[in-house]
């Protein structure tokens, strides 16, 4: 049998375990620094509760989990007569895995209402699964990282989800990038314009596709969408606008009629008043009117984050939502989000040779094996090694001094001590830098000093 | 729709989330500590990865994922039209959530073998699902925390791995636990003697059982599973045996022919022999030749923990096998590992109320909002805090007193910055110790200092 793993999906070594474990932890320290507390949830999800959040695409999506057991008893017997398999799923199947980490926290949010605080900040990186067709930088396992707080209209938030995304991504090691921020109430508002509020989700979905196929081919699309002709004149004097404030100058024109579409404009103002433009790391942070999101539920900023440093699509995306925990029975509960995408960002700093060198993260000081009654002796100096925060290892058996070589640089072992007759005799260790060749008689204590520094 | 999740799953609220960080991180320092790395594997193996590596009960409890689209047109038929649910399931769930750590480690070690130096140690700290009855204390979806080394039979890792369970535990808190050690040759040699080899299974798993139905229940079961007189004796004469070194003796008598049980013991004696035990943290470390470990795969040294101040069942558990890659097309790979259970140790941690305290994790210094323009005025000043490494926050709209304060407790935040017109025109802050009440008026260098310290 020759072992394999489902398409879509990857195993972590330790080299790429560690590069990993420095974008997680970066990400966590700044949620943490902002005020957010961490929350998770089950792998798993009643179906019903995913089943309609995210579009019939999305439904189609989620990974359903066989029922255990005989799981035929229960099972719809016209759709297995039909051998329909989208009727028969819900009845053989009853638990999902989760396919992001939004509907999920709603759904928690919703059941703990009564142990929570609000405004409540959380913060949740765990994996999601999507049956996607896998291809290069899409898998069906990755990992979200999120930030929210629901409880709250209060713009502050959405002001400071611009600074969390600029100080993450800073600290990560990027070093040009673009915070876009649009709003969908100005989104509304243009539809409400040209009179195509019943189209809304279609221009949009038309529009968000700007990055990939470019202008004409957005006005294509409004063409084969048999758009009205005001919307193509519209489109084009969109796209045909210069800075931020001559565009949102405008659309106040525009917006004479729009109460939606100015109290979008008035929330992007404050939004763009409010952040520290002087204390941003890196950020470039610009408006624009063309960016849309997929997601239905937002109602208010909505924002993305790509860099100029590579062509990688969104790092970081995210927006306000009105009403996410409504479906679940929780009227009235504002919240604002973003997610970073781990993988893509892996794959950006890969490819852009950000990563710090990890060495050190391993063991730090391996023990030559000269024999069994030097293993001996050196077994309880690892203990102590060990004790004074060394990571520290001796090698099993005494092989030739060649392959323990190989083991200590195969693992990036910074430091090798050397014990055989003689050093047992005299009390000394030989000490050797691995990088330089360097080698020094020392005591237990000048050891570990030089180690660990 | 009200909101609920899977039965024998849970959701982690961020007191609960800070708990097990402690627990992970503490196992994870310890790992490292003993030069083992990371590696994570994908939630979702193959079935065929999986089936048949755990017994049939094992097999039943494997979460099965149900293939994507159209899964019926690749049915069994002949299983669809009989209606039989076990026959019929591998061909519509091609793939499943993994069980346990080590078969998918087994399995990566064989995938990743080119770029693998031997001995490699590895560990892995991740969830595993089984569709075993919920319980207290037993759930479907829970965390283990592995260490193995694989690709060395040297007995100095079965040694390494006591010290390892010691200094992890230490440091976790617990006061009071023994280490069980046995070797399953030594229980072969037991069933060598007794003529019982072909019931070897049968007399391991009825001798395991001594924890929860004591000396009488498991001679009743021997009589029930109508062994042979004199497995009746000599398990009597086993219960009945006083110290380890007793137990050494009268085993080294019994074993005179067996090959199998000689190796056993003198393999115990290396490990008893080379444990550092002046060194040990706190372990009693304890031979059990009733000690016996559920899996199939061990063949040699078994270990467990229990707690002496709780009863709550083994903590951690492990033992070396010899051919785990076998199944996957690579001989002669032995390795040894242990697991422990994050969920029982947090039980366990809980009950004795050994959780350190948490303040301080999440924000630390919060700023009242007196409205629109004194909170613009804090804002700079909470980009600033959180650039020198304090967690803060602004509340982000002007609420009552009582209002913010309630917030401040709720997040256990130990230090409250009060900037009202006055001290904007002071240049001044009030800083404002929630526990002990007391207030200064301070610069904002000044505050900066107090609340780091």
């Amino acid at each position: 049998m020759k072992p394999s793993i489902p398409k879509g999906t990857r195993d972590f070594t330790p080299v790429e375990m560690h590069r990993r474990k420095f974008i997680f932890s970066t990400i966590e320290k700044h949620f943490k620094s902002f005020g957010y507390l961490p929350i998770e949830t089950p792998a798993m999800e009643n179906l019903s509760t995913l089943t309609g959040k995210y579009g019939e695409e999305g439904d189609r999506l989620i990974f359903k989990i066989l029922n255990s057991g005989d799981f035929l008893k229960k099972a719809d017997h016209v759709a297995l007569l039909q051998r329909n398999s989208n009727k028969l799923a819900p009845s053989i199947a009853g638990k999902a895995l989760r396919y992001d980490l939004t509907v999920p926290f709603a759904r928690f949010v919703v059941q703990h209402r009564n142990e929570l605080h609000f405004p409540f900040k959380r913060y949740q990186i765990q994996p999601v699964w999507r049956a996607d067709r896998p291809q290069k930088g899409r898998y069906r396992e990755f990992y979200q990282c999120d930030a929210d707080v629901i409880g709250s209209a209060s713009l502050r938030y959405d002001t400071e989800m611009v600074h969390l995304m600029d100080e993450v991504l800073y600290d990560l090691g990027l070093k040009d990038f673009t915070i876009r921020i649009n709003n969908r109430k100005i989104l509304s508002g243009l539809a409400e314009i040209m009179n195509i509020s019943d189209r809304f989700t279609e221009y949009t979905v038309a529009i968000d596709k700007l990055d990939k196929i470019g202008r004409e081919g957005v006005l294509n699309e409004l063409v084969k969408l048999e758009m009205p002709g005001e919307v193509l004149e519209k489109t084009k004097e969109i796209f045909s606008f210069g800075s931020a404030d001559e565009a949102i100058g405008k659309l106040d024109e525009w917006f004479g009629n729009s109460e939606t579409g100015k109290t979008g404009l008035s929330e992007l103002r404050y939004v763009r008043n409010h952040v520290q433009h002087d204390e941003l790391r890196i950020a470039r942070f610009e408006f624009d009117v063309t960016l849309a999101r997929g997601l239905d539920y937002y109602t208010g900023s909505i924002f993305e984050v790509i860099s100029n440093e590579i062509k990688m699509g969104s790092l970081c995306g995210g927006g306000r939502y009105d009403d996410l925990t409504g479906v679940f029975g929780l009227q009235n509960m504002s919240g604002i989000g973003i997610s970073f995408g781990a993988d893509r960002l892996y794959d950006v700093l890969l490819a852009l040779d950000r990563f710090p060198d990890f060495t050190g993260e391993g063991t730090e000081l391996l023990f030559v094996n000269f024999g069994e009654a030097e293993g001996d002796f050196c077994e309880a100096m690892v203990t102590r090694c060990r004790r004074v925060g060394i990571n520290a290892e001796l090698y099993p058996v005494n092989a030739k001094m060649q392959k323990q070589m190989k083991y200590a640089n195969a693992k990036k072992i910074p430091w090798v001590a050397l014990i055989g007759e003689n050093e047992i005799k005299s009390g000394n260790i030989r000490l050797k830098n691995m990088e330089t060749g360097e080698q020094w008689d020392l005591s237990e204590a000048e050891m570990m000093d030089i180690v660990r520094r």
